[in-house]
């Protein structure tokens, strides 16, 4: 059974290099953490047809969970819910418990003096529209709702693009989805810095200490060219249980960090390391 | 004829969120500044399944160039040339010009006391056995070079992960061939930015100045929740002729910003779009 999450981004701003993505990051470093494993990330433009293509395609790969980000505002080009009904072949119609909320929003709007007069356009309507069997998340800092709906196997989870709504949202209504579905398994991670040797002589070592220890994954990062000789290299692994997840990075740790220091190296140990 | 970019980030750490994924966000803008669009960006874990499933989907898309982050190095991590060599059903085999790129590196790191002696281990050479088609594209600041090869009508270009050396084989090796790619086409851009009014009271505004200016591209960006009103407006076109981008995009940001002080919002224009 797949068990894992994809994300879906969804913006011209990221095919053009105007805004990094910071949600998929931000996602992706989140799930990891409660558990999850995040298997890919697709980023596409506003453009329904891109969007609907990569929504099969991802929906094709089984994933427990499809994030997407982004496309769910008032605007022409907020095409996220259009696409994932037109995917889904589901009717796109309105939502009374969506309504409500962004009723209740520009309502809100008007009591602090950011709207003259409460009025819901065809713009602000449209935030409401969902894909049938879609159910509303409550945006706690934003006006447009995130969406969960459940499609065979996969639950598809629409986030805004905006950030901190996007965060918010996570928090309050898709962790504990996440949380759930990983059954306790969570993800451990540390890294240790080496100077003065090579990434290339680095590499047998490497292979070594995970032949040695096969439930760790050790991957090593140069932090400029190689010839600056500055690598950082990081150990992961999950387990349910925090104390067998530590002794097997630290065993891994101490293993790897001798053979480099065998080899004229130096190594920087984290503290919680040891 | 399709004429557009796809990005492939290959690297585990991007899917854990250790890494944010500057280096898409680096070549989107680089790309869309020279001209080309990119139209979808996928980021895979260091999995060669993985990775031959997403290039050959990418080349079914037939990209112009198709350019791949990631996993040229010396570890066993570093599986980008494999996958492009099984998903192109070539050989993988060591390039006479790729052996000599990386024997005279490893002879200048025993110059400059990097290392003790020069010796060429399997893990070296690893990084010059390239899919048969391809040639390999000089790293002027690390050791892996890149890989050019072209597959039917695309360019497959193999970029390794560390960003000073990513961005360095694209000036060098790849910039030319994007800007030939572009035909003169050039990509440009401007922002308005706007207070006290929410993003669905301008959409209909969008709408009206998009309508009445059909090549300029227009996006609201709320700059956090909405309510707290601060949005920018991102407008952009191509155009072979700087003078006419340029018109048309002040055209139309005269005009949006009329609207919108119409409707009592504040805006903010840049002094260049005068």
């Amino acid at each position: 059974m797949p068990n894992h999450v994809e994300l879906l981004c969804i913006g011209n701003e990221l095919l053009i290099g105007k805004t990094l993505n910071t949600n998929a990051w931000w996602l992706a470093k989140r799930i990891t953490a409660l558990g999850l494993e995040v298997k890919r990330i697709t980023v596409v433009g506003d453009n329904i047809e891109e969007i609907v293509k990569a929504l099969k395609e991802a929906l094709r790969r089984k994933p427990k969970i499809l994030i997407t980000t982004g496309g769910l505002g008032p605007t022409f080009d907020d095409k996220t819910l259009e696409g994932i009904a037109r995917a889904l072949n589901q009717k796109l119609e309105i939502n009374q418990d969506a309504y409500k909320m962004i009723e209740e929003k520009y309502r809100s709007y008007v009591r602090d003096g950011k709207i003259d007069k409460f009025e819901l356009t065809p713009y602000r309507i449209k935030m409401a529209k969902l894909p049938e069997k879609g159910e509303p998340l409550p945006n706690p800092i934003g006006t447009a709702p995130g969406i969960l709906l459940k499609h065979g196997n996969t639950y598809i989870v629409a986030l805004p693009g905006v950030p901190p709504e996007m965060e918010a949202i996570f928090n309050e209504s898709v962790a504990p989805l996440v949380r759930e579905k990983a059954k306790g398994v969570t993800f451990y991670e540390m890294s240790i810095h080496v100077n003065g040797i090579v990434e290339s002589e680095i590499a047998p070592l490497i292979d070594k200490a995970m032949h040695d220890n096969p439930y760790v994954y050790i991957k090593s990062h140069p932090k400029s060219a190689e010839k600056k000789l500055h690598i950082e290299i990081h150990f992961s692994t999950t387990a349910k249980d925090a104390n067998i997840a530590k002794k097997r990075i630290s065993r891994t740790l101490i293993q790897i960090s001798e053979l480099i220091q065998a080899k004229g190296g130096k190594v920087k140990v984290p503290k919680k390391a040891i």
